[in-house]
């Protein structure tokens, strides 16, 4: 998906919510469970009732590779299913990747050729060759770790160098040498509200991927004020505040609600500071 | 495994030498095609020939993913392979895993619990939370990116802060608050050799996994020069030019044969510098 098609796709929804399908066998419904594929079945369930309400989807592969091959099947029918029904969302696999050239290479072609994601997080700490190889395919897009929502970001993403420039923003200098607003997105998370406006004196147009909303405590509001650009700018992720907001028989119905509840706020937000910054 | 167990593996078998099991379809012999799981058939052979000569193996797991469902069974039936016959063995998943804290520990369940892998590498960018859930297993083992073997690892592991610290040196200290020399090793790229010796400033009794000896041009010599300690504290991986010397029928006794040239030259290292460090 273009950058383009992104940002229609979210004018149009009014809404820039990413639902997170970290899906774990032990927070499922347990009703579901005798069902074949039963992280399928939830999955499907969940994207029929939010699909109206978001514009990316992202499933986490750790939850699916904790489940060995049967995650991996799993995972696979997800995406062939979202490459079928819903096309006009855009697929993240949240896989924080990263290996010399050959491997990143080698990741490249299974996440974008065999499996047909839109775009793939990539962890930075290797540098330019683990990065590049995942930004040779046109419509695709790398999503490199920049300053992320854990109490962990401040071991080594806030570390300054003798000019005080921290990593984090040496990522998001650097990384602009090997990719550009079409092809690379930052992950920032929301629990860091008041370094948007660091980030954007660096990277003013490039789209963030936002985890760290609810479960974690990050406020969209703060993000909005500080991260928005003119063309949102913004792909905000929830995943257990919306998946797991019920575990009966209306789990579907009541993640859809949860989700529209999320996409009213983010069309306010949307009319009001993306116009401001025109 | 414990630390004194992989010693003792070392010393009596005279080699230090990993064998990274980055099994690729498109360079496995032909005939092996045939096979019902011709991965798992290649990885069997050459595990049987390379055994003697080698105390650890490193499958990367980026090689069995690209292959989607088949890749996964193949890396799972190779592991337990190497659990029942060669139990004495030192298992590394080469995964660069390291996600927020509750993520981890579901790769930490999924690679120590299920899988029964002794070690796993995981990249430091995300800081402690990260990395902590994966030192929760006794016998089990986290190997950090600290300094790496490509082109890349230039672009941030070499960034110096204000007191002149690089990022590398930074990983290596903080890390040690988290975990310790029975439980945590660092990755130290071959193609790095007059590094060892600052590395060894920091972490003197650490084990070390060192890729890049082969096919990326590092030096065996250097690396024990300056990396060796009284207990070896290295493992070094060959993948390549071990497991792809030969294509014909012979791959394996060909495998067989480089690892055995490779451990002689272990041998008479181990010897002369271990000896040295006492």
């Amino acid at each position: 998906m273009t950058r383009q098609e992104l940002i229609n796709q979210i004018f149009t929804k009014k809404t820039f919510l990413c639902v997170g399908l970290d899906t774990d066998m032990k927070k499922i419904p347990e009703f579901l469970l005798g069902e074949e594929d039963p992280i399928f079945a939830f999955n499907k369930a969940i994207i029929d009732a939010t699909a109206p309400y978001c514009v990316a989807y992202k499933p986490n592969l750790a939850f699916y590779e904790s489940m060995g091959v049967k995650g991996w099947m799993a995972f696979e029918k997800t995406i062939a299913y979202l490459n079928t029904a819903y096309r006009q969302h855009f697929i993240i696999a949240d896989a924080k990747r990263g290996d010399i050239g050959n491997t990143s290479a080698m990741y490249a072609r299974t996440f974008f050729e065999e499996i047909d994601l839109d775009a793939l997080t990539v962890a930075p700490y290797m540098g330019e060759d683990s990065v590049t190889p995942f930004l040779q395919y046109p419509g695709k897009w790398v999503i490199l770790l920049a300053l992320t929502s854990n109490k962990g970001s401040h071991d080594f993403q806030l570390t300054a160098d003798a000019k005080g420039e921290r990593l984090f923003e040496l990522v998001l200098k650097k990384s602009q040498q090997w990719g550009n607003e079409d092809n690379m997105m930052y992950v920032v998370g929301a629990t860091q509200g008041n370094m948007f406006a660091d980030i954007r004196k660096i990277a003013p147009n490039h789209f963030l991927l936002v985890p760290g909303i609810g479960a974690q405590g990050g406020s969209l509001e703060e993000v909005c004020k500080y991260g928005m650009t003119k063309d949102c700018g913004l792909l905000v992720n929830s995943s257990r505040a919306i998946i797991y907001a019920d575990k009966t028989e209306r789990f579907a119905e009541v993640a859809g609600e949860e989700a529209r509840k999320v996409a009213e706020q983010m069309a306010l937000l949307l009319s009001i500071t993306s116009h401001a910054k025109r």
